[in-house]
């Protein structure tokens, strides 16, 4: 099986969890079979793991996705990194390409898109195989996979298909689509629901040449690297708008289970493992539930149906019934994100100030992997002051190496070339100094920093 | 007029915002006429500045709050500070020893005695000259102040006066004290309001001679640092109950105004200028209010009647109903301070981690007053880094003088005796590393760090 997985989206309906460089299918809400907290990322790809073994997986994603994605899912993970966001037909587009040229995949071959955050079962990705049949058998060019709708949601798109007196209790079955319904009114959810329409799950199965051909009629190419240079000028549209508008011939295959979007602070309530994740007291509490990602005690009393959550971003108290608020006030808040999850590892900012001559310090705890580099780079408008905590690592400034180890001190001046390769896993104070700190402030250099010490000359 | 201020206390009812060190007359909860955020005890001072100009003032408290209050009123406020805690009446006796010994009053001099915080009008402070008068025309040994009752609070004290037909509305005519009432039940305040009963507002007037008998007819001393070396052997008892319960004639003044004890979050609701203080977002919340002392935005959207308090401490967030419950889980937490004022200045714990190896890590940003000094010590279980992010300092490693500005890192190692003086307001971000992170780990040494660099040898 051929697996193309999208992962968009960056918002701020479940601040101050997510943010801009956070996007909700990596925050670590849900807990796996071990107790441990885990993202909506990380449980679709073990879910994949489970069903679909031996499946070609590709992460269409933008660049800055690469970093978490790779976090949370292992180094190995394939990624198709898009240039620009430019919505989902051109993702898909650059995804099929990939797997034309890199992966050597024919024209026949089937690929399933998904997008990467459902919170669904297993059957749901058994249901792939359907599709991929589906498609084999030339039953249609395009075949979705429709859900049988556990409620009249206003906020999901319904599906009509032709329906000859059979029940939908044989999902293996294809159908043909006949008609789709973006979020109805209640009243329309409700009455699709009576004749059986089914929420549209923005799963295609499609052969691999059937898009190739629609990408080259808009924009010819000759291999990915040639799309991937001209991906701006493949048209700003939807997956949907562009390619199932117009097919000419669309199936569904059906899932029977449980599947919902867990976008919002609302949806996200009844799927979390416990009422509250991380360090949180909670005293005569009915229907409330609070996630905790600071280092220090949250305490709720005697509060109903509120959602708190709390992360270096920032403290949301709310009615779950107001919470999708949240996401008009997170725009206000214009702050750079305050914990972000890297290739290398993570940081958090622990504090910020500003001074009176306009001068401002930023103070982060910095997580690097052992085996991990920070890449050679240089800043030109801050100092950066690193008091090591613990671990060893190998630091590179100005091309003068040196070992460092908890409780040194290291200072790197605006100006310097610096990169930093974690011998064992590292922990680093960093405080940067200047009038203008801006995560944009940074030159990268090419240099592929060592991974040990051996044979380098040492300071 | 002599004033002793009884300034003790600690406690959990405003977590996160009080804490063992930082009791609650030393939130700045309130707002002066400038609109500057102020604590309880600067309004009390504050007040007392304007009634009663020339006073001498001295205030009775703990080791503990020396550094608070010293920040928060001057460093000339006068303490008297107690060598351990042992209730109200060793600190007044203490007190009493001090304006004999120290300040050469008579015994004949009045002294008038007085919690650090109620909250009240400048009325309050008006009557202490009544009281005075009072004393004065030894109309009895003790003088209280009686205020009228706002509602039947179960939680005062009552007392009951002879009452010879006139009414309280001659509040400067003392009256004969007929009997106390600690906490009556509602239904029996309710019945003492009726019968003119007044709450108890725990000022005490009477000649310093008075006093100091009683004390020493319990502990016979010369003078204070007599006293003070031998503090441990007076009883610890409440003035209330050695001295009041046993006075042979009390009267009482009376004061009719607005009088409270801001002592829990229930009753600060009231009182506070804002319904939000610090970096505080509110979306359609009716009776809710919040503090906010971390660096990071909070959002309260749609709940009603809450209180919101985040500080290094923790965050609470709790039904105003229900707010008392704070102390018990406040107790639960046995964490350190993670934020206290300091004679010098003030701290905040931005980050403290634990590694594999069972060493931690505390990250503080410390801010050093312009003139102020850490005083000479050595740290044995830990090593301190520190990054100076704004200003400048005279620093003292083991003997040798260096000038420590912006941008500078500075390394204590264990072991090293150290001092800082702020030669401009220093702000300081200190990596403390060790297995045992103690505040106790502290040895002082006798010496005064020089107020310049001139003369010195700097490194």
């Amino acid at each position: 099986m051929n697996l193309v997985l999208l992962s968009g989206g960056s918002g701020k309906r479940l601040w101050p969890l997510s943010n801009d460089v956070r996007s909700k299918q990596f925050l670590k809400l849900l807990t796996d079979e071990n107790g441990q907290r885990q993202s909506m990322v990380q449980r679709v790809f073990s879910q994949i793991e489970e069903v679909c073994p031996d499946s070609n997986i590709v992460v269409a994603t933008s660049e800055s996705q690469a970093d978490p994605l790779r976090n949370q899912l292992g180094q190995g993970v394939e990624l198709v990194l898009e240039p620009e966001r430019r919505d989902t037909f051109p993702a898909i587009a650059l995804a099929c390409a990939y797997l034309e040229s890199k992966k050597q995949l024919s024209r026949d071959e089937v690929v399933v898109v998904m997008p990467v955050d459902p919170y669904t079962e297993l059957g749901f990705f058994r249901t792939f195989a359907d599709m991929e049949k589906a498609v084999q058998s030339d039953c249609a060019e395009l075949v979705l996979m429709g859900i049988r709708p556990a409620f009249a949601s206003p906020k999901y798109g319904y599906m009509t298909y032709e329906c000859d007196g059979d029940s939908f209790l044989t999902p293996s079955v294809p159908r043909k689509v006949t008609g789709f319904v973006e979020k109805p009114e209640p009243e329309r959810a409700e009455k699709l629901i009576e004749e059986g329409a089914v929420w549209n799950s923005g799963v295609f199965a499609f052969r691999l040449g059937y898009v190739l051909d629609l990408v080259r009629a808009e924009l010819p190419f000759d291999n990915y690297d040639e799309l991937r240079r001209n991906y701006g000028k493949l048209t700003r549209t939807s997956f949907d708008y562009k390619v199932v508008e117009h097919a000419k011939s669309i199936a569904a295959v059906f899932f029977d289970g449980k599947w919902k979007d867990l976008g919002t602070w609302t949806t996200i309530s009844d799927e979390m493992a416990a009422p509250a994740l991380g360090n949180v007291i909670m005293d005569g509490c009915s229907g409330s539930f609070a996630v905790n990602d600071l280092g220090i005690p949250m305490v709720i009393i005697g509060v109903d149906n509120i959602v708190a959550a709390a992360s270096h971003d920032g403290i949301l108290i709310s009615s779950i019934a107001a919470s999708p608020r949240v996401k008009d006030h997170a725009n206000e808040i214009a702050a750079r994100p305050m914990q972000e999850e890297k290739r290398w590892g993570e940081y958090s900012v622990v504090d910020t100030a500003e001074y009176s001559d306009g001068m401002r310090s930023i103070t982060k705890h910095m997580v690097i992997n052992k085996g991990q580099a920070i890449s050679y780079q240089m800043h030109s408008k801050r100092d950066e002051l690193w008091s090591v905590t613990d671990g060893e690592g190998l630091l590179c400034i100005d091309g003068a190496y040196r070992i460092m180890r908890r409780g040194d001190s290291v200072t790197i001046a605006r100006g310097s070339r610096h990169a930093v390769r974690a011998l064992t896993k590292l922990h680093l104070i960093e405080v940067q100094l200047g009038s203008d700190l801006d995560e944009s402030d940074i030159e990268r250099f090419d240099f592929e920093m060592p991974y040990s010490a051996e044979g380098l000359q040492c300071e």
